[in-house]
């Protein structure tokens, strides 16, 4: 998939990935006229895989592509980022022992202390750090790490710093939730999945690289029967060089439609809307004293559970799921089952919320009279 | 992306996968109920990276995940490989510089006897050799490796073997083209691409792997929020763990739309008809003394060029590609600018093989006589 194989698939996922830039309001670095530029993937796993050989290869001068992995390279992310960056760690040959997990505070966000004392850590071990993943908005629990000073021990230590906003980033459409992408600007690269909560068909990944160059370099090959003139002048986008594979979608297209339908104050009006339907929910939890929430909910994701202990909770999400009348998936906080209630959809709506929320009270209700 | 996550979209990839194999004839062991099972990928490339991961995990004893990549580690593949295995050597930390490129033969296939010896000078100097690509139908001239002496070199040497079937793959349809598989029974891995010559839609790549759970253990990770029960019953499959990304699109669906459509004998008349053309193709262009075969096509990939030298096939190509009726690509064969001409696509007929054999006698003459 070159430049030449449809022009139009590369050129409107240029604008597309730029116009988005400006609609969450994220650092112009990452905007094709200056230094970076954005590439539709797949998945935020492929996009943290890229960031990761990118950040490999930056720390070992390109030369892991060549010689194998250098040994002494290690990667960092908190305890509670998504498991694929330890998937990426191991299919780049870093392995899971050299990706060290940070400790999170009380709201599940990365300890940035404790990031810079596992670098220096191994800076005085002779290891190589490359590589940090900070996340807006845990999988788990939304957390959100703190990037102005996580940014600032990566600038200190030269590491590639790359940003998830799988879900969350999409917030980031209203200026008044762009607080969550405060220190991006000192990323090397950032995601986020319109998939997720952006009415956009699977699979539609952003990503976004401050330095082209250096990330193209990582990637890419040339062989003959891909040589062609536009390629050569350098004045074209390979998005082959952007990502795992050689062939790719024109996803774009779906993109365009979206924001052209919903226009961006149409966007801005449903993420609103989401997010007080989901602190709704959560101020009902936190006033009915047999429900408890796990974190105050920064945004869309409530984390809580019923005081009942672990069994009833399973059991609750259990009868829940089956019912088919809503789907809750679970986490682990504070070592406790926790139930994850998630307001992200095209049509949801208060009446739904509403229902939902007197469904998980009527069961758990029932479950405690039978017990 | 779980099996729970939407049972329907992962049953019915594993059906269309089985009906395949008995469609192509392929080795009983990639089926579901024997020891592998197939999932279709968005492309070659990442089957490859699979793969490749796969013999890397098998050859330490599942230890470079851990620990990181073995600098021992070996990869061998033909000088006439896709360019992917190059890109998945340097992003599963092997390095290029590990990458084997074995010599080939006059007709462009993978000489058996050139990749044993390497096996061996790398074993004598305490290297891991751990995988070996083979191409059923190369990228550059449709070049068909041995694969019965491949694989029996593989067997030997304990090393992964995936075949890349990429488009010749499809011709397997038909019982008379199926030697070009013959050997597979001794691949550990085997992929082709229904979106490249089976009328289906962009992303289809079916990749099989024959011992399923030496491939799952590769890629296999099972945080918090993804447990679940059937997961943990081990009585479902996981296509998570069967690729490189977590999510992962329906596209079973389009492949079971396109088999039903044209039926198994639709689809044979088709590939057979392609076939023909090609051949006819290439008639004419034997038959042409200004033209000359670069190789004898085996199916559908004509590789050809004028006798006036590289720059005339260069403005012969640039002049019909620009025209907008034909589009043909490139290669280097011989370390001559060879033209590339495929004919495999849904509507392709007669009169459109005729017209571009014309098309491209007349603009050799015009660039001839204003020579």
């Amino acid at each position: 998939m070159l430049w030449a194989t449809s022009p139009a698939c590369t050129e409107l996922e240029t604008h597309v990935m730029d116009w988005l830039v400006d609609m969450l309001g994220l650092p112009d670095k990452f905007l094709s006229n200056h230094s970076g530029g954005g590439v539709i993937q797949d998945s935020a796993s492929n996009a943290s895989l890229c960031a990761l050989l990118a950040g490999r290869e930056r720390a070992t001068s390109y030369s892991s592509n060549e010689h194998g992995c250098d040994a002494r390279l290690v990667a960092y992310t908190s305890n509670q980022a998504h498991s694929s960056i330890e998937k990426a760690v191991k299919i780049a040959g870093i392995g899971r022992e050299n990706l060290r997990l940070v400790d999170v505070d009380e709201g599940f966000a990365m300890q940035a202390d404790h990031l810079a004392q596992l670098i220096e850590a191994d800076r005085q071990t002779g290891r190589i750090p490359c590589f940090v993943a900070a996340t807006v908005g845990t999988t788990s629990s939304n957390g959100i790490d703190p990037l102005p000073e996580i940014g600032e021990i990566c600038r200190k230590n030269n590491l590639w710093l790359h940003i998830d906003g799988a879900m969350a980033g999409t917030a980031g459409l209203c200026p008044e939730y762009r607080w969550i992408h405060n220190g991006l600007e000192m990323a090397d690269s950032y995601c986020f999945n319109p998939h997720k909560w952006m009415f956009t068909n699977f699979d539609c990944d952003c990503f976004y690289v401050a330095d082209r160059r250096a990330f193209i370099q990582t990637l890419s090959i040339l062989p003959e029967y891909l040589r062609n003139k536009p390629t050569e002048s350098g004045a074209v986008i390979d998005y082959r060089d952007w990502q795992i594979p050689l062939g790719r979608r024109f996803r774009s297209l779906k993109l365009w439609f979206v924001i052209r339908h919903y226009g961006v104050e149409g966007l801005r009006h449903h993420v609103r809307r989401h997010i007080e339907l989901a602190q709704q929910f959560a101020n009902w939890v936190e006033q009915d004293k047999r429900f408890e929430l796990a974190v105050p909910p920064p945004l869309n994701l409530v984390c809580f559970r019923h005081c009942g202990g672990d069994e009833l909770n399973q059991q609750l999400m259990d009868r829940l799921n089956q019912s088919g009348d809503l789907y809750l998936t679970h986490t682990r906080m504070h070592d406790r089952l926790t139930l994850r209630f998630c307001v992200g959809q095209t049509n949801t709506e208060f009446r739904h919320v509403e229902r939902a929320w007197q469904r998980i009270k009527d069961i758990a209700e029932e479950l405690q009279s039978s017990a």
